[in-house]
């Protein structure tokens, strides 16, 4: 069944299921997920990449038909230390696209929005495709667009806590409000929850520890590639109202009166 | 990808979604829908089926290959008038699966648990696989399976609110306790909300309203399809803890100081 | 500041909020405590009443002017257990008030419907003023009224778990039907959790494990006597409704326009 | 009951129950609910200061004892504008007290992180006592902290909707990681919301649009007085944890078997 296809920069994609490439138990596990997940869009720390050797174990068990790298500025502190890093990024992997994360909060991983607002200005006027990632705050996300980002990645909750959509009530605001693609980012801990951000309308989803920590992260990548996909159909069939009064299915009307 | 099949009674199922038949626009958009959910267990009002009429519309849409019907007694009051609306049923419909519905309440149509289990005990002695709707209420569960009930059907919220798991503190203890089949009835709203109860480990959803009432019935058909079979995967796939604090899924170092 | 009095049977109100008894560190940190939550109803287990014995410790400890003890009968697991129960306790407390509980099960001692249902009947018409401790089922709390229930008092989660109303979507419905007070008892871990009660209308809450094992029980229990006047005062002041878009509570002319 | 008290710069207050002044059906009104109320710190927009005028009307109705202003900058859209507003603020009500709300956005009325920040530097810098209205981002609250905010003010839902702590997950971070008091502002609909906050451990509360629009606003300011000391007194008390089986408050020995 076709759904949209998502625009973000000048590339195209027909999943909206982005994966995170960190905490799996073997890259050869992490390649396998990959490929179930159906995902086009993988992020890969750039720690990971050792930059200056040809054969990157990691990067080249993403070289996988029709996925593309996402580089991540993990571990970066400043506006400064990310520009340095995502200019090593691009020439690591030849790619412009980057995901945009500054935490200076070493317990929860929160992003910092003024390092991050500052740093998507600058890496935007230098050609980046960029996606920060950034608190669930709507008056950021359109500053973020306002300065050139292709997209925003709100957090759901806090990484890695499989919470889910904890912030939920932000998330409905931002989406009604961008121009640009919103990607949920980090907290999505359940194929349902995936579901659930896309059947808000959210553009996309990225996953990680939920399908690298799972007793099976091949099964779980598959069941996040149909539950994605299953929320944007129903996004897009538009779902029925919650309403407070039952409204019975089945006709009411007593069964044997009228034998 | 394969999941384990479910077993109620002597009847087995690939598929974990089960369709209620009210509210569609037409016989032809129910079949369809039918089709695209891959259900094979869908419910049909007694007081919807013409009795003495060799074409019945609504069943003849429902004669799709390895669709089985399930008669429900949706509009009795009491035990008294479900036992003879199931054994017309029966006869009416060739078949001794009846998923048993007793409510008195014309607003909420909530289930009357008293003649719901006065009922069960009497119709599984003469031979039906009674799956009874009834609140999600754990004792009553266990004296329902005692009694003979093939499964048990607890509601997540009134019939047609579209407001999901309401009752989920108790659906998981349902879960954990029964020894029959747990099908969650009633208030399933969105395809997340299908795949959540998945998750949790009940055996299979029964939707309708979602459906029926979507503003593309057979597309959201198919995201219920695969919402609900990405849940069981999840369960099956053993997902991970949910915790209170973050856990980097991308290395924490800091970038540049080992450059 | 003054609500309007609750009634229950013959008896009149001032407080809306009941205390079990169980779990307190020593009895005369029982009494204090219930002397600082105001409560006019307090639960005794009748297994914790010696009832040959002259001077009981538990019950002494409760005699405080305006305070009433509602007998409990914890432990039985039928009709027949609970209606002799019932009458030993009469006898020995010479009160006809009773907290009817049934629950065969051991581990979340949810109550058994069936058997509530019996034993409130008989009990009725034998001149107890029944309180049954049930499940959160809306048809049930009906069939209690017509049989002569006193009051219902559907669970808010199970006993002891401190989670709240869990069962809020079916506490609405019941508080909306029911012709008899609606106590909510078992669940509610924190003060904000009996205002939420009151706020929605219920007639009362019944706390005790929240207060028996805080830090501090007896300072707990005035938060906790405060917390359920403040529920209730809200619930006679008529709250907002709630809302989905902003509304300004401060002016939003811009500020320095007009200047 | 005393409670710990609360210090904000050299203010120290014994209600942790802030009053917003917008939406009364009258200036007596207002006057009479603030009273009711207990605060000691009532917001008021600075653009219905009639600056000039020797009797302003909202300002002549808050000469309560005990009842400090907390002037906000509500309309201004920069760090400039709220700037000259607080010096203009200062002046018109000697106070150094401020309540830096800096929002471009006209419908959901979120604030903007970039601009207050910059406006807390500055504020702070000229001797204010600076209360930021911000999202809930406990990144953004450090960076406040570590630029002189005297509190921080998080919101749990946006202004005026009546959802309570929608930002919770949020909220509990900031909470644990603040060295100076948090203030949960907006989004507050009910008493039981404000005790939840208090419970969290949030130093305080701000509300208006909930007292302002019930039914009866000084009965209902009277709630949320003591549902905010009732949370306050169970946070000092110390909670249960919550947990997931059931636990006993009576004895669950069989009644009769040992008769």
């Amino acid at each position: 069944m076709k759904t949209e296809p998502l625009i973000i920069g000048d590339y195209t994609f027909e999943s909206r299921l982005f994966l995170g490439t960190g905490k799996f138990g073997s890259n050869a596990l992490m390649h396998d997920a990959v490929f179930a997940s159906g995902s086009e869009l993988v992020t890969v720390a750039l720690r990971r990449v050792r930059l200056q050797e040809q054969e990157d174990e990691v990067v080249s068990h993403l070289q996988i038909p029709g996925v593309h790298l996402l580089p991540n500025t993990s571990g970066v502190r400043t506006a400064k230390e990310a520009v340095l890093a995502a200019q090593l990024a691009r020439e690591a992997l030849q790619t412009n696209l980057l995901k945009l994360e500054i935490h200076p909060d070493p317990r929860y991983l929160l992003p910092d929005p003024i390092e991050t607002l500052a740093a998507t200005e600058i890496l935007a006027k230098e050609g980046f495709i960029v996606l920060p990632y950034i608190n669930a705050d709507p008056v950021l996300c359109k500053r973020l667009e306002d300065v050139g980002a292709a997209a925003v990645m709100p957090l759901g909750a806090p990484i890695g806590t499989n919470q889910g959509l904890q912030t939920r009530a932000m998330l409905e605001i931002i989406i009604e409000q961008s121009a640009v693609p919103v990607v949920v980012d980090a907290g999505i801990g359940a194929p349902s929850q995936a579901a659930e951000a896309m059947e808000m309308g959210a553009d996309a989803v990225l996953v990680n520890t939920a399908i690298a920590v799972a007793g099976d992260p091949v099964a779980m990548a598959n069941a996040f590639r149909m539950a994605t996909l299953a929320g944007r159909i129903a996004f897009e069939a538009r779902m029925g109202a919650v309403s407070k009064s039952a409204a019975a299915s089945s006709p009411l009307t007593a069964f044997l009166a009228q034998e």
